[in-house]
């Protein structure tokens, strides 16, 4: 890896440098795309909103039939020890469940134990990223994904596609849509305003049950704001007055161009730059 | 694993003991699916349609602008000593290729050296499955997988649920079906014979260019039946004279009941027959 000192990451309940982090090739991860997972952020040395993680993580489980690695108590020690290990400040806390190494077998194992990993991402001044000064361009793709959105799989492959399809374009994200209508971005929700009114794709199978997302929505009826959720089309996007993405590692995101053309007047709206300061401020209250 | 002694398993170079055979946890094929597979049947120590799984591959790489890790020859080489050191008689011969290890992000890394496993599943009398004499069972499911069917990813994740959906309703296997139409099977084509013709979905993006569907059609052809290259319905299936799949490892193997509807008589019907026996009596004779 690029860092210049080994990470320590968690792989079955060992601590190992990161040159040592292995699962077998066996690992129905690996094999069959068999796995689930969650990204934390952590700012100032605190875990945003780990309980939301772990109860989506709980979630994306038992939609699979797979079962908890560990309990919720040692999840969150597991993550305050890399934290700690690490030295993170700000950054990210990935985690992986999958459901186990057997020999290759397209229907589950009988007797296989989860595979856990986590590992850290530094990121400094994570919260401080300039670009939320001057917004993301996207660009919109055909959402090629499979049907189950909802559960939080490790099937990243189209999403990264889209991710060099943006990057070909010129620009930083994708917005995928699917019979007409925006579904979320290639790692994140999307959101448009337009007079006043936020509009965000409704919860189903077809979107991630983003947990910033929940709390930004909540952060934002808190504040008398109105909400709307619904689909919209790209169409209705590009007349909008501004729109944003929320995903737990860019929290609160402008967006300021789709598919080349400038939204309002092509810098990060208002309702946007006050969302991202009011989840910020909001979340680091309540950080473990 | 469960066999009774350790196999070899090779990985990026090495000839390894499964239980050594690892990956690094930060493998795009285990955070992201990034990765690409083949699965080629072995008989009578002989490698079976290497060459178009070696094309395939080839494919499959180009399509997700994903390097080649070893070339052909080498890659030939590396089944024909697995086979060596493992002993294999009949049975099958995995690979996979990954975009290899890097720190996380959607985004393609640009250095990364791709990843290449190779292991083999021991299954002696795999010619001689004695299923094919009485066929399999089949139900009908949604076809939930993403759009680029034809790119052999493993994202298996929704094949595997649709295996353990068979299970639970007391079939073998499931037929995916989107806006109407039989895709495949969870692993392998799907094929309907009515009236002397034999039909299984065209090519696309919605299925698996399979290898063994190419082989099966072209000696269907040259034995003068008649090949209709088409969608059909369950409805359609379940009113026809016989019906079967084709895949690497099961070869042809007749399908006798869909949706808990018998098919014909209930018994593997003679198209489904005589195709298992020229395909298994012609691939052996260029085995290599």
């Amino acid at each position: 890896m690029s860092q210049a000192t080994s990470r320590t990451v968690y792989v079955n309940g060992a601590y190992l440098p990161e040159e040592e982090a292995k699962v077998s090739v066996f690992d129905r991860g690996f094999l069959f795309a068999d796995g689930v997972y969650e990204v934390t952020s952590v700012l100032g040395g605190k875990l945003i909103d780990f309980d939301g993680h772990a109860a989506r993580l709980k979630r994306s489980l038992s939609e699979l039939d797979m079962a908890e690695p560990v309990g919720t108590d040692e999840l969150l020690e597991i993550h305050r020890e890399l934290v700690a290990r690490n030295g993170v400040e700000d950054g990210l806390i990935y985690l992986q469940v999958t459901r186990g190494a057997a020999d290759r077998d397209f229907a589950y194992p009988k007797d296989a134990t989860p595979t856990l990993v986590l590992f850290t991402q530094s990121k400094p001044g994570l919260a401080e990223n300039p670009v939320a000064k001057t917004g993301i361009k996207v660009i919109s793709i055909a959402d090629q994904r499979w049907g189950r959105r909802d559960i939080k799989t490790v099937q990243l492959l189209y999403p990264s596609m889209g991710k060099m399809m943006a990057k070909a374009a010129g620009a930083d994200d994708a917005w995928m849509v699917e019979d007409g209508f925006v579904t979320e971005g290639t790692s994140n929700n999307a959101y448009i305003v337009k007079d006043g009114v936020i509009v965000t794709r409704h919860l189903g199978t077809e979107i991630l049950h983003g947990i910033t997302r929940a709390a930004v929505l909540r952060f934002a009826r808190e504040a008398q704001m109105r909400v709307e959720e619904r689909p919209f089309t790209v169409e209705e996007a590009k007349a909008a007055d501004e729109a944003f993405i929320t995903s737990a590692s860019a929290f609160v995101m402008p967006v300021v161009e789709i598919d080349g053309a400038a939204l309002g007047e092509g810098r990060p709206g208002p309702v946007a730059t006050r969302l991202r300061e009011v989840y910020l401020d909001e979340m680091r209250k309540v950080a473990i």
